[in-house]
């Protein structure tokens, strides 16, 4: 008998819950393994001894269920960037310390890219000093930009949400009878996946968005208005989705305070208001009525509007996850490889984790139209089986139930 | 044989189509109708003499039944304001012209209390000028705060969203171990009933959003740093909801860009950022990770999240103003008297235009508590009930299916 950990990283989403249900249930049906704990708020639960017995927490396939379908990270998360050994050895000998206390044989870490690079690390340590733990990443983010995975968990969930929100703001932008541009702010730091995946109202046949930006190519605000008025010669009402990670060859680009300097413990820059930025350059040089629209943290913790394939892919993979530490794997990440598109068919592998660690997963230019202002067919074919589906949502007094440890 | 005409006017919202859906089924089973038209962009079709005829776009259950779900205003909306008669009669001949021409005898004008003023005129001028048209008008407006009526079709709808939204915005919150602080602004001009709503949260066991801050009250900085404060000692993850019209005593209120000089046809101002700006005074002023979410245009259109309730009354409404007309009314506004809470029973009666048009139900300032930063019990029992139960919606391709007129 020996025991397993798992803990929750990077910003939230809408799947994550689901992965640790999955990790959950996969350790629950394996005979060998005792507790399950849960690590709170990520690596640093674990330098602190901080966990908690995820069996009298979820007892019942009722609460199983309503995790899946509960946003953001039951065990908290953390932005925790271990130093190299080399450099500081602490945090791993405290992390072998407590894990070997508990006799956990087993660490899986639900995160997104740079959280990979706490289980390359950590692989890295444990093989070097010859400790017998085993450290499988399972991915998630909204941002979808990780290695060697067809798409991540989160991901699809967050294309429903917007595809949903925005072919709302559509119908609300058409209702005066004067032209407007409407200007919609989409997450992505510096890979496009979330706006470009707008595109999936083309399914239904509504022409918006219209003009879709994504920071895998040069922004030129000259060539947006151009391309703005001439979507106004075709629309009364213009719907733009934009990256929030653009980048922009205006000289502007750094004065208007829509970039600052702040920068996050992995080093990413806080961005903010390109969609504000756009709304205030459209609005001076050609005059009609524009808005902007910043879907923020909603896109990433809507799970009233989850995807079901979504959430069963993040179960499953959580699953795997245990399958293939049982296995014996180690430094691996859980991946996704797609079979085909129509019917949809994925299988779950395992990847280096070295290929994937601090890598980012752009993007395909290929998928991007000469224009540089829109994405083709090949994306949309790509998009869409990530949103099928929707899970039930249990509603008590009107209002979708959670499962909530911090009663 | 006579024919109706019916308009959408004001801000958009999710119910507004539902109301149309009613007045169109009332009307269809009226054997004395015969064409109900439809007028685009409010009354500025009436004077334009631009209709359409519904039985043509409404051809089966079917599309009445998806237009029920689907938001904003197929018609298109205006925000026109009619002169008085004496100053400039011009718009008044014109529209008794068209609605003549077309042996138009009733007309329903499916708005707010602004809308409301276009309704009062036309029937007092039909009245004065003996022209046999009967005038109703059918509350529309997901800020609750039209005169004489329990509550207005599309609030009910906007309250679930904010409620469900802030919900996954509170688990969003909590991920990390440092203290936070999320503003989030709630549309509400003059009125605080959205932001008042986000209380229902506690029928489920949830203590957020901490703070309430409504526009009824007098809103001070200072008291609001101690607030917030005051809440850290309980809280690591604070949540505020601010409603995005409250008056504030900062002197640097009006220098911050939040509040523009810009007006709307009917005199309003127009508002943005004060979320933005609490989160900035907090930074200064407390020092944690701050962060604010303005709501936007989602709450007035997400469909997706309506509640039943709000919308099945949407429809009643409408139906019962085809019946007031044809009961011989006139200057009417349909509104409902709420019989009682549990269970939650409404009757829908006429009101006097006259007590309606351009005045404002505010908050019940008696529903806000003594500190001016939350809500009472009382509160809470009026707003549950209006956001119980959730249509079926239909996807197509993981998207929700729209009622279209714009292919």
């Amino acid at each position: 008998m020996f025991n397993i950990a798992v803990a929750q990283s990077g910003g939230p989403t809408s799947a994550i819950n689901s992965s640790l249900a999955g990790v959950f249930a996969g350790a629950a049906a394996t005979p060998e393994i005792e507790c399950i704990y849960g690590s709170l708020n990520g690596i640093e639960g674990v330098i602190k001894d901080n966990f908690i017995d995820l069996r009298k927490i979820l007892t019942s396939d009722y609460d199983r269920e309503l995790l899946k379908k509960t946003p953001s990270t039951i065990l908290g998360s953390c932005r925790y960037k271990l130093k190299n050994p080399d450099e500081d050895p602490s945090d791993y000998e405290k992390i072998a310390a407590v894990l070997s206390k508990h006799n956990i044989r087993a660490f899986f870490y639900i995160g997104g890219n740079d959280s990979m690079d706490t289980v390359m690390k950590l692989d890295a340590y444990f093989k070097e000093h010859n400790i017998q733990i085993k450290v499988i990443g399972v991915p998630k983010t909204i941002d979808n930009d990780v290695m060697n995975t067809d798409h991540t968990p989160g991901f699809g969930s967050a294309a429903k949400y917007v595809a949903t929100s925005l072919q709302e703001i559509i119908r609300d932008s058409r209702v005066y009878s004067i032209p407007s541009v409407t200007i919609v702010e989409v997450m992505g730091r510096d890979a496009g996946w979330l706006t470009a995946s707008s595109c999936v109202l083309r399914a239904n046949g509504e022409p918006a968005p219209h003009l879709i930006y994504l920071p895998e190519v040069e922004f030129s605000i000259d060539k947006f208005l151009d391309d703005v008025k001439e979507a106004q010669k075709r629309y009364k009402a213009v719907i733009v989705a934009v990256s929030e990670g653009i980048r922009c060859d205006d000289e502007k680009y750094l004065s208007t305070g829509f970039s600052s300097e702040l920068t996050d413990a992995f080093g990413h820059k806080y961005l903010s208001g390109i969609g504000k930025y756009l709304e205030n350059v459209t609005a001076a040089n050609i005059g009609c009525k524009v808005r902007s629209i910043e879907l923020n943290v909603m896109q990433r913790c809507s799970s009233h509007i989850a995807s079901l394939t979504d959430i069963n892919e993040a179960e499953e993979i959580g699953r795997a996850a245990v399958k293939a530490a049982l296995d014996g794997e180690s430094g691996k990440m859980m991946v996704f490889r797609r079979m085909s598109n129509n019917p949809y068919r994925v299988e779950i592998l395992t990847s280096d984790i070295r290929e994937i660690a601090n890598k980012e997963k752009k993007f395909p230019v290929e998928w991007i139209n000469n224009e540089h202002n829109n994405v083709t067919t090949d994306a949309l074919n790509y998009f869409l089986p990530l949103i099928q589906g929707e899970p039930e949502i249990e509603y008590r007094n009107g209002i979708p139930v959670h499962f909530r440890l911090d009663q």
